[in-house]
């Protein structure tokens, strides 16, 4: 197909699309004259792939990059993929901006982790993650144990489980797919954790929402509609604070 | 306390907490002369407040100082602060990159939350986002039910339930810690599910771990290790792909 179909097939602008060869994101098309490349399903996929980890997944380009060296690297096995997925994502935490003393948190994560039995190498990023939380939460004044995250533990190992169980028969996208949803899945869970506790918090503090009785019927989602929905508060939330156009790391600017 | 007092107590080198000062994400401490002024326990907390949001939640500046603003905001309710902090965190999934057409899946998505009695308004986040990770999981050849996330769901409402109960009795700082919690939760959740599916993909797919018999012991964290560990592999995967620079959105760049 050309740019174009291949634009309107994967709702990617053509712009985007050039963008995405000319940085290497995109393998280049078989060219049909001067100016002109046909393009395949393969290119489709790819572009499917960018546009869930950019535009869900918010991963910024050069991390998708990562990712697809990764997906495209022989030399990686399957378990190799998913540890590189999991440190590309999730890099290290900026040591200057991380908690300096964690021994105590790091212990008990380790224990955590060796009573379920989970055998993962020392270097695995979540352990020193899960112990910076503990801190920061205890810097901020709620002692909160590891334990208590005992059953989600027990969840998370199933829902990999399952997750496995979603792989797709086709060899040759299995390995993009498993990346995909290994993001795409953090999302998902995230957006449930929060809608589950505005529920709550609307049932244990007084609801903001409108009561059940008169709630506003969802508007129909047209073709068109932006699927960031017009109606959703968060636009103005996000627009709320003062604009400070800062670098993401003040490391950098110190 | 002096600004050198205030940065080793909180471990914000004193260059950053005059650039927080000068963003207006630390108020002034109480002059005591030319170039010398007071600080306290509030400052304190803050510091560390943004250093976690920053550090660990790996949120931007401005979108820090949009949490402090709504943490300090009389008008706000607690619901409110909930819901800001949801929308803060998770804004809106940039339109120009999100699916048009997930009508099928904000379908599906809105009667399992119905289904799920969960009273919350249909602008929500969380209901498009998710709506955009099951309709991106399809497009990329996993056919993912909601139902899927029916186990979760269930687990997201106790983790609520228990996360409101760790509000600190301090009247003072609940605010600030109900939304520092909100945001390291995610971070501790996804940490720990990336672990299972290490734990898990080495036990299905091969092991790329060292086995369990010769597991090499995690080194002890001494006080001034960076807690990021050198040891972690994460580092190298994150510097493997080639550098590109580009802004986050393409869509600028369109």
């Amino acid at each position: 197909m050309r740019i174009s179909d291949l634009s309107r097939r994967t709702g990617v602008p053509v712009a985007t699309i050039k963008f995405y060869l000319r940085e290497g994101l995109l393998p280049p098309g078989r060219p049909t004259g001067r100016n002109q490349a046909q393009y395949g399903e393969a290119h489709c996929r790819r572009l499917l792939f960018i546009r869930a980890m950019t535009g869900i997944g918010q991963l910024d380009l050069s991390t998708v990059l990562e990712l697809l060296a990764a997906i495209e690297d022989g030399e990686l096995s399957l378990p190799g993929l998913y540890q590189r997925t999991n440190r590309v994502v999730y890099p290290d935490l900026d040591s200057s901006k991380a908690i300096d003393d964690v021994a105590a948190e790091r212990d008990e994560v380790d224990r955590f982790i060796d009573e379920r039995g989970w055998r993962v190498g020392p270097d695995v990023p979540g352990r020193n993650r899960l112990a910076q939380v503990l801190a920061a939460l205890r810097q901020l004044g709620c002692d909160c144990q590891v334990d208590f995250f005992q059953p989600y533990a027990q969840l998370a190992e199933e829902y990999a489980e399952r997750e496995l169980s979603l792989l797709p028969r086709d060899e040759e996208i299995e390995r993009a797919a498993a990346v995909a949803r290994a993001v795409l899945l953090d999302v998902a869970l995230a957006a449930l954790r929060g809608i589950a506790q505005e529920h709550l918090v609307n049932q244990r503090f007084g609801d903001t929402a409108p009561p059940s009785g008169t709630v506003e019927p969802i508007p129909p989602i047209s073709p068109r509609r932006p699927s960031t929905g017009a109606a959703n508060g968060g636009h103005a939330a996000r627009n709320a604070g003062p604009p400070v156009e800062v670098p993401r790391r003040p490391r950098r600017i110190r």
